[in-house]
């Protein structure tokens, strides 16, 4: 009954560590050393090389290393059984500290200021109040809602959306293609925190920017595939967007070259807003295993169709 | 029974708006001009000229337009007379709002990534989460409480230190001499919210930087003359701080080619943290001066031993 541990990115020493710790009873392998393929019955990945998951026997429940699911999905191969994205304090926390402190650095005029700096200039600028402020939040799942409520809490008058109603204390929730116009038309600053999927990717888009009040600022946390880029290049060319925060990308890292590297209104972070942290995550994939073994359902668990 | 307005910065439109809707039966005069001396009973003021509060024979209260009242108390002709400081709550809101934008702003390594991305590097670096963070406010009043209980409610490890003993639920608050040194070994990033008196005046000085933990980075929100700047520029070079973020100076506007302008670790905002607004302001006025004439106390008087 062992745990195949497969990731090319992570270092797989402090999971080994924890997981070890929690479940001493499972061996875990190290990709590419699988052992007997015929033990393994669980399969802790990230981005697992396709195949492989379907070349294993006895699987019986793959838990994802990270938040997304998108690349996992978009195998063929990928076995019929649960899929367990990851939910741990970790990965909600940092991201939610990402958010808020890049919703801050615009409603604050700090790019501006930065700029007045390095050129010398003492300007005090417009400042508004969080409570005059609209901040309008893509996609209300764990990370959504997180997201919305440390806002909220910090004043900004906060609004989402996503696919299926949802309801979140003190935050205007919508939903639905007319609950998007709703939220897009009352956003001075757009969070996208949706999963990727066929509905979603692409997203941000003319359309969308267009839908905006003028002079929005454009935050993306999610996955690189939701923003066409060079729609954005041309609402920032245009002056309808007045920022815009990227910690993912359509290629990451993002090449040598890329125009927003040098773009004036773009803050570009390498993929740092939210990172799972091995010892929070372990005891999250050994809270499943376990509930697992004991009959009990699994949580967190995607639903293929949706894609999340 | 009027009401003197003097600021040579504040535009008077919107306060004598405000102040003529909510005291309708108190004219008020815009400084110069002044009307009657004798009929003047309130001064509402912003560093009035020396000299012009004690040439007023019938003055009953004092209130201030702004937080900070060291510049008012520096007049030794300043009458002995009930002095109220300004508290209301745009003005603890924004200052709330400019010290969780740069506490996360450092946290988050958004100085270090933009640096990263003006040359095009793409390179992840460690990243922490807000409770790994310890985050020091000097200065416990309206300001500092608020701006501890937000930082709090992100999830930072927050203490407080103030000249007396202060309790605020969540917050480690310490008190005196010992008190400072015991929150300063603890604070990875440190905020000043102090008033500015003769015992605070010049305290974040080399002393002070000496006693923070290596890698540090300072906060100042409060008065430029609690900052020693030359001390601050020999913490930065030799390595000893990480980093400042600044809104005020010995010098507003900071002057031409002063080295906070192009110091690659030093934030400046032009004195923008917090502003009073006038609309939220003028109640906080009308409800001190209401209370005093039913022979209520008034409330947020200062103590000019204290200087705050």
């Amino acid at each position: 009954m062992s745990i195949l541990f497969v990731s090319a990115t992570d270092d797989p020493g402090p999971w080994l560590r924890e997981l070890n710790r929690l479940l001493p009873e499972h061996p875990v392998r190290v990709w590419p050393e699988r052992g007997d393929d015929a033990a393994i019955r669980y399969a802790v990945a990230w981005k697992p090389p396709p195949g492989l998951l379907a070349s294993l026997p006895r699987l019986e429940v793959i838990l994802s290393l990270g938040a997304g699911v998108d690349a996992m999905l978009a195998d063929p191969t990928l076995p019929d059984l649960p899929l367990v994205r990851m939910v741990e304090p970790g990965l909600v926390l940092g991201m939610t500290e990402w958010v808020a402190a890049q919703v801050l650095y615009w409603h604050r005029n700090q790019h501006a200021y930065s700029a007045q700096q390095a050129r010398g200039v003492w300007q005090p600028l417009d400042e508004f109040l969080a409570q005059e402020r609209r901040v309008g939040i893509l996609g209300l799942g764990e990370l959504g809602a997180a997201a919305a409520r440390a806002l909220a809490a910090l004043g900004f008058d906060v609004a989402g959306w996503s696919r299926s109603p949802r309801e979140i204390p003190g935050i205007a929730c919508h939903s639905g293609p007319d609950g998007l116009a709703a939220l897009l038309a009352r956003s001075d600053i757009l969070v996208c925190l949706l999963p990727l999927t066929a509905e979603t990717r692409g997203i941000l888009d003319a359309e969308l920017f267009a839908a905006l009040p003028p002079g929005a600022v454009v935050i993306n946390a999610a996955r690189g595939a939701h923003l066409v880029e060079g729609d954005l290049l041309a609402a920032l060319a245009g002056g309808r967007l007045r920022g815009a925060s990227l910690d993912v990308f359509t290629e990451e890292p993002l090449p040598a070259g890329h125009p927003f590297w040098r773009h004036p209104a773009v803050v570009v972070t390498p993929h740092v807003a939210a990172k799972t942290h091995a010892r929070t995550a372990a005891a999250s994939i050994a809270e499943q295993i376990r509930r697992h073994e004991r009959g009990l359902p699994l949580e967190n668990v995607v639903d293929s169709r949706r894609g999340y």
